[in-house]
């Protein structure tokens, strides 16, 4: 049985991070057997032997993997015989370059967008380091971080129409199937709805029944977890 | 024999569109014979027939195709014995995915850095359709579009770090092998390398030895070009 660590709020059925949330969709893809256990900024020595403080974090057997694409990875590396993340060499090229493009491009806007709600989410031992961590990051405090919701949602929208265009032309991001690029992408909408309401996409979005379609995965294991912390999908 | 339209300066050799560029290395991966036909924004009549006035078009037999994108795509479907452009759906995915990156992220910036020295390569006859166009979509005359070259270089460096991550980790934006989402990049560098000095990457960037590669392709297809035009590689 494989452990993920998983970053929670006060709410333990609030599992937000979004990289853990691509992990969390690769497991259930192979159809691997784990248990999610929370896990709180604060608890950085839980997982030390991973090599890192941060999560997603996976313990198999006596091995610890950090990092959603290198877990990704180790996982089509050790169960070549479940379901394929990537399904060929370029789904796997595919699978690096979206997880590069949204954290570089989607992830900073995002964050901005929901930082507050993120912050009233959290456990209060986990407060103190997330503002302090963030304000940090962001040159100033928490609450002056996006002083503009509508322009920063204009800027996000513009930014989606890359994987728009993808989600135009087929169903999932890698074509037919899902795959590893649909969960690398998906993860950033979980961590927006599992703790805020102001990520939204426009009516005739196309991106709108690509996100239809991920949610009916794995017997629609992402609005069921978002049900699970009293969120809408 | 596939006639291919290509913008080019005064000079008929200097071929500079990064979407034509797609396309050219697209026939020269497929081993297609191929005339590329200098053309000039102000000859759109003689394009009219795909249905367009822009290029990349090429006029393959009786039919006539426009937009990289689509051009790749037909060439695929037309020729499945010759090598294949995408290798795999996630492959055509990621042509794809990359087509609307460098569109959407790249090509402004680089647009703007640039603007200038195209202009003075344009031919004559060229040259009052793009200052009109380029001023209306900048807002300003060309001269003061970009006013701060250093910072414009540095945006652009920032923005390649999701290609800059694939090209650390593998060969070739697809894996060990070239294919068309090479050649979506690889327009942008013979565009701004055609025309200009001013997009440099740093010395210890990995996208280097990508280039490098790319550039080896097809007897040195690029570089040839360049020099065609006095322009070094």
């Amino acid at each position: 049985m494989i452990t993920l660590y998983e970053l929670a709020g006060a709410d333990d059925a609030r599992r937000f991070s979004p990289a853990v949330w691509r992990v969390r969709m690769a497991l259930r893809h192979k159809g691997l057997a784990f248990e999610g256990r929370p896990w709180r900024f604060m608890e950085k020595e839980a997982i030390a032997p991973s090599g890192g403080g941060t999560v997603p974090v996976i313990v198999d057997g006596d091995r610890w993997v950090r990092e959603s694409l290198a877990i990704a990875e180790y996982l089509e590396h050790s169960y070549p015989d479940r379901a394929s993340l990537f399904g060929s060499d370029e789904g796997r090229a595919l699978g690096r370059f979206m997880v590069a493009s949204v954290d570089r491009t989607l992830a900073f806007p995002v964050s901005r967008l929901i930082l507050t709600d993120i912050f009233a989410c959290l456990a209060e031992t986990d407060r103190p380091y997330f503002r302090q961590t963030r304000e940090k990051r962001f040159g100033t405090v928490l609450e002056r971080v996006c002083t503009d919701p509508k322009a920063e949602l204009d800027n996000i929208r513009s930014l989606l129409e890359p994987v728009r265009r993808l989600a135009a032309a087929q169903d999932y991001m890698g074509g037919p199937r899902p795959g590893f690029a649909d969960y690398a992408l998906y993860g950033t909408f979980m961590w927006a709805r599992m703790t805020s309401r102001k990520l939204t996409l426009a009516e005739d979005d196309s991106l709108r029944d690509w996100l239809a379609r991920v949610d009916a995965l794995f017997d629609a294991e992402g609005p069921r977890a978002l049900a699970a912390a009293g969120m809408e999908p």
